[in-house]
């Protein structure tokens, strides 16, 4: 049931509307406390349109999150006039920021709440599946340039990118759900040493 | 409030039923759909017991992680015979594993369930914030004792124990929201060649 097929008058920037709302609410409440009434207080438009579409948060949510990862795959190619080291870094320091935006935090916060939904509910376990695969594609793309380059040692791609995967899934879930400044910052230097010893070692 | 001050006739066993019993349910039920009632059907004593020392199903579940967390610091100390390197690998395979025993899958579920309610409840935030600390504490002993074994490297052990719990606390993650098991073999393997690159490199 996508929204932006009844959205005639001007679909895209309705269901922008409605996306906007949500993230605001989401980031405002988290995700235990949010209802579909709480989005549709952030939502300028007509009320009845959310109602109308989306039988509850759940099905909202898990379209604002189809949403979110088009959004990212439609801009991930921004950064590719770097070398490989610089993205890996770049999206190291995103992701292991120590002080994040107040938004940022809590929208982080509504993301593992998000996430484990997927324990024991099916839909949610789909989408987290397909967006690990997402961003696991986008980082084997940067070791595979980085090998390319002749930057980094011939790694097996797929491990290196899942490991590091596995890091940013784990810094996420600690900066969500304990006081993790001193992890968040031990995590990152970690991850340069392993850059190092892992990937550049022997190299230039 | 302490359960076992009031458990007089025989507190440790009162208290380690009411344990095994919110454990069971937590397995059936998980998080979400737990209630004390449901807990209290698992329990073979008296149900008024539960309902007498605990107001609600947050507040039985956070003593049950602690009782968990007190009997993991407990038991901690049976494999000092190990040497570290095989103490890190059977940590890694412990967490790790593809194929788990039912239980402890929905074990694993239910405790990424638990530890996201920290992202919007201080007291499940405290206590995932001590357990971090505890499990860091427990890796930092054995890639300490790597070191004066003078198999490892010598190397920074707090950031090398944060590293590996993020690792840890990503792969629990992962595993309990997304069809993870290629992700857990390659993260697996992955901590191999970590190992073997920061750890244990110009050693014998």
């Amino acid at each position: 049931m996508p929204p932006e097929q009844s959205f005639v008058d001007d679909p895209d920037s309705t269901r922008e509307a409605i996306m906007e709302a949500t993230y605001t609410a989401l980031c405002e409440h988290g995700y235990a406390d949010l209802t579909i009434q709480r989005i549709a207080d952030e939502f300028p438009k007509s009320k009845s349109l959310l109602y109308h579409h989306y039988d509850g948060k759940d099905e909202l949510l898990l379209d604002f999150l189809e949403f979110m990862l088009d959004r990212f795959e439609e801009n991930v190619v921004c950064d590719e006039d770097l070398d490989a080291r610089d993205r890996l870094d770049a999206v190291f320091d995103h992701v292991l920021a120590v002080d994040l935006p107040e938004d940022r935090e809590a929208f982080t916060s509504a993301m593992i709440e998000l996430r484990s939904q997927a324990a024991h509910d099916g839909d949610y376990e789909a989408y987290f599946t397909r967006s690990d695969r997402v961003f696991r594609q986008r980082l084997e793309r940067i070791v595979e340039a980085g090998i390319e380059e002749g930057a980094f040692r011939d790694v097996d791609v797929g491990r290196v990118a899942s490991f590091l995967q596995t890091v940013i899934v784990g810094s996420m879930t600690q900066r969500a759900t304990a006081e993790s400044d001193d992890a968040l910052r031990a995590t990152r230097a970690e991850l340069d040493e392993y850059v190092h010893f892992r990937l550049l070692a022997g190299r230039r």
